[in-house]
């Protein structure tokens, strides 16, 4: 259990070129800033826009990260899929370059389906990859997917396919799921990352692993501060000032919202594109953004323009 | 406009083998069926498990049904994806086979996302397939991708793209949206297809161009009757048979049990298999579906088993 991946984690920004095609330099000069900084590189998250990126554009993500060096061992890429077979596809590759695992979507396209169809599905890329290196990460967030991982679903996973099945990025924003996640299964080693720095200190006091966070693009430094010392006096008071950051971005849209912070405060506005079905913000919404991290005393040290 | 699509149209089922890969031969076979009854393929809609299915996937199977002859001008294959980059290869493909048209779901997995950026996904996708033999059908199923096509994107589109931009799938099931469109869309040509049978005695009243749905697939011949005979006496008496056969699969989860009914009334069960998460009836299930059906006189003449 000790090569888990624990700690901070960021759903890395796809940088986008001017034909809208993934920009692997500067993801991977992104993701050694993110290192550096002691955060783990959930790549291909929702805020990655990784739904706008097809399986072979993150396949080919995926071999330029593992040929500029970016260790394994940090790197839990998304590869849940609509279909079953990119799913599979997607997570061959990331054991492949070595991954400490896979942030993993149910099938979001179809709604009202059942658990056993969901279940089906784990159980069948489980077979289907077929290799015992990989750990797959469950991802709760049934405000954008529509599809809940229900307590259930996630009982009867861990019991078919205990060791495989090693934890969950909770995403919902409802504490009291992610508090029954940490007392059901975190003492059988299933790792419970909430999807928000807001439950970070909280959920470490539970016994969980760490987070998984959109503002770790942004603030990663200080999240992870916060996580290795959250035993100190001053954690609620770290966590107040990690608070004051989010609810900063919380003011925009998000995705664009980051890539605003990464151009400015790199100094490199190509990172401000999206992909449709996306928008970047407005250059009102971007001064005013500005405007608002600058008084809050915020920065991004040492991001590479 | 004389070769535009029009009529009826089944978003053909898709079988899958005991490995759970699409079956190039029997879906040809089915397309085959529904063509010598009357019924155009809209193929990979919502209910061929469409999402269930890679990219490559669909470029093979489009590939095996021109192959097979199946006439390209009869087909509007689904081709939205949720990235833009899978909607343009898709899009060319059905393009390069001749396809009458493509049938676009918009990118699902953001939710709120603006008219704005739907506008640019289809803009870019126009652009990057870049060849006015295609035709963009706009697919509205709001209960189900979340992001509905509005009023007011229909009409910019039209304006950016007239010609290219040929119709709708209304699958809201909301009449009033449906009329909304035939009576500001259709007299410039934007063909307004009702999701569903059960609107297409009235869809044709008010000078729609057909319907595509999911019950085409079972029961064509009848469905086609009513597009062809619209007009006659017993049109209101058709269109309540028609009614009645769909009610019947209406107590079930759809795609299973129209699996289902091919299985049982093509002697073949490899038909009955679903991809994950999606699973089939129980065998109460199908045996009450069976059951309703057979007392309402209900068959599948010349179905291959």
């Amino acid at each position: 259990m000790s090569d888990r991946i624990r700690g901070v984690l960021s759903p890395v920004v796809t940088p986008f070129d001017a034909d809208l095609k993934p920009d692997a330099a500067r993801l991977v000069r992104q993701c050694q800033w993110l290192l550096a900084n002691d955060v783990g590189l959930a790549v291909f998250g929702t805020n990655s826009e990784a739904n706008s990126l097809s399986t072979r554009e993150k396949v080919e993500l995926l071999d330029a990260l593992a040929q500029a060096g970016i260790p394994g061992a940090r790197m839990m890429p998304g590869t849940g899929c609509c279909a079953l077979s990119d799913s599979v596809e997607l997570s061959r590759k990331a054991v492949e370059v070595g991954a400490g695992g896979v942030l993993m979507l149910p099938p979001f396209y179809y709604k009202g389906v059942s658990d056993e169809g969901l279940f089906r599905n784990y159980a069948e890329l489980i077979e289907r990859v077929g290799d015992d290196r990989l750990r797959v990460y469950l991802y709760h967030i049934p405000q954008v997917s529509n599809v809940p991982i229900t307590l259930t679903l996630i009982e009867r996973l861990l019991k078919e396919f205990p060791g495989i099945i090693a934890g969950v990025k909770d995403s919902s924003g409802n504490w009291d799921n992610t508090k029954a996640m940490l007392d059901d299964f975190q003492p059988q080693g299933f790792d419970v990352f909430p999807g928000s720095e807001t439950f970070l200190l909280a959920a470490l006091r539970g016994g969980g692993a760490g987070c998984i966070s959109a503002t770790a693009n942004v603030n990663p430094a200080a999240i992870a501060k916060l996580y290795n010392e959250w035993q100190n006096d001053d954690a609620d008071a770290q966590q107040t000032g990690l608070d004051n950051i989010r609810d900063i971005f919380q003011g925009y849209v998000m995705i664009p919202a980051l890539k605003a912070a990464v151009a400015h405060y790199g100094g490199d506005d190509d990172w401000a594109r999206l992909r449709p079905p996306l928008v970047e913000l407005t250059a009102d919404e971007r001064a005013d953004l500005i405007k608002n991290l600058d008084a809050a005393g915020f920065s991004m040290p040492g991001l590479a323009g």
